[in-house]
């Protein structure tokens, strides 16, 4: 059964993005920081991941062996819609408040409801699992009980400021399984799953 | 030389206590969560760390090995002073705004700059490492760039709301290297050493 996963970067103050993220600046001021991994000097295949990162190529590898993608609509269109593709042509779920007039690129789709974009992406992702995409869309599907697990990989940085993967959230406490801890050059990797609350299947 | 070294007990989430900390409650609503690690059913001693969980025990008896205390007001009162002995009589310095008329008790001080409370604190501690309580007292060292390093067992909840860490920063990048990741069960408990500022010695 397809897991929804949540891959990010997080500070370890728990920002995802610096502050005044927007189209031109994904990652908000300062931002990009949280992503150096990705990029190295000398690296034949700019963006591509770290070669020397055994741990970080290992987990993005991973993220780019899911069967679908689950995003937060701000995320998508941040990353100028994947251009329709994000990776090996899977199916894209975008949750969104509402549905442009004008359809999505490529293998993308718009999707209102957060359980039922939950839904889609399992069914299309099959025997994998699915990439969630973005803070909001994580919030969503965490208050939804529709998150199954967590792969935070830990910046070591405190950025100070910007967008909080947790923020504005029920007050209601959420227990959690470290279920992997891996130490990646400088960093760790940590993998959650989200343990169903006390009221199985009820709203968080 | 001494270091000063911050142990947190924190949530996922970033979080240090619930919400609505105070004098009768000092981890707040719901906060007691992040020190179930503590005790454990049938512990001849209530309050010692679990004899299970060898490497929480570790981290807690390195905490205990310190020479020195350097701790914000409000922890210092929210725990009663400690009786104004935390561990084995070291001294305690207690970083306030304004020094009470009242002396506090036992082997501690009140002072109220933060590079002096740090300064007393190393020259206290001798050969061994300061011990530094409380979020809002490691905010005021991480600005004024007298933090060394911060041990943060990473407890695994999302409290959702309460006293975060990580709070009312400033903006400025602070980059950290990672000393130390172990696995406890069912936690980890990383450590990052402070790295200095490009402006060395500036504030922060």
């Amino acid at each position: 059964m397809a897991k929804i996963v949540l891959y990010m970067w997080m500070s370890l103050d728990g920002f995802v993005a610096g502050p005044d993220d927007g189209p031109e600046q994904g990652l908000g001021v300062g931002g990009e920081r949280l992503h150096d991994f990705l990029t190295f000097e000398g690296a034949d295949h700019p963006g591509s991941a770290r070669s020397h990162d055994e741990v970080g190529t290992a987990v993005m590898a991973e993220a780019m062996a899911t069967g679908a993608v689950l995003t937060g609509r701000r995320t998508f269109e941040f990353a100028g819609q994947w251009g329709g593709d994000h990776h090996d042509g899977v199916p894209i779920v975008v949750l969104t408040r509402s549905a442009p007039a004008e359809p999505p690129l490529g293998h993308a789709r718009y999707v209102t409801d957060v359980r039922e974009a939950a839904a889609q992406a399992k069914a299309a992702a099959g025997d994998r699992d699915v990439l969630l995409h973005g803070a909001e869309a994580a919030r969503a599907c965490l208050r939804a009980g529709v998150l199954d697990e967590m792969a935070l990989q830990v910046v070591p940085v405190l950025l100070g400021s910007g967008r909080r993967l947790f923020d504005d959230m029920p007050a209601e406490q959420v227990e959690l399984e470290l279920v992997r801890a891996l130490d990646g050059p400088g960093m760790v990797h940590l993998r959650y799953r989200v343990l169903p609350t006390d009221a199985a299947g009820g709203e968080r």
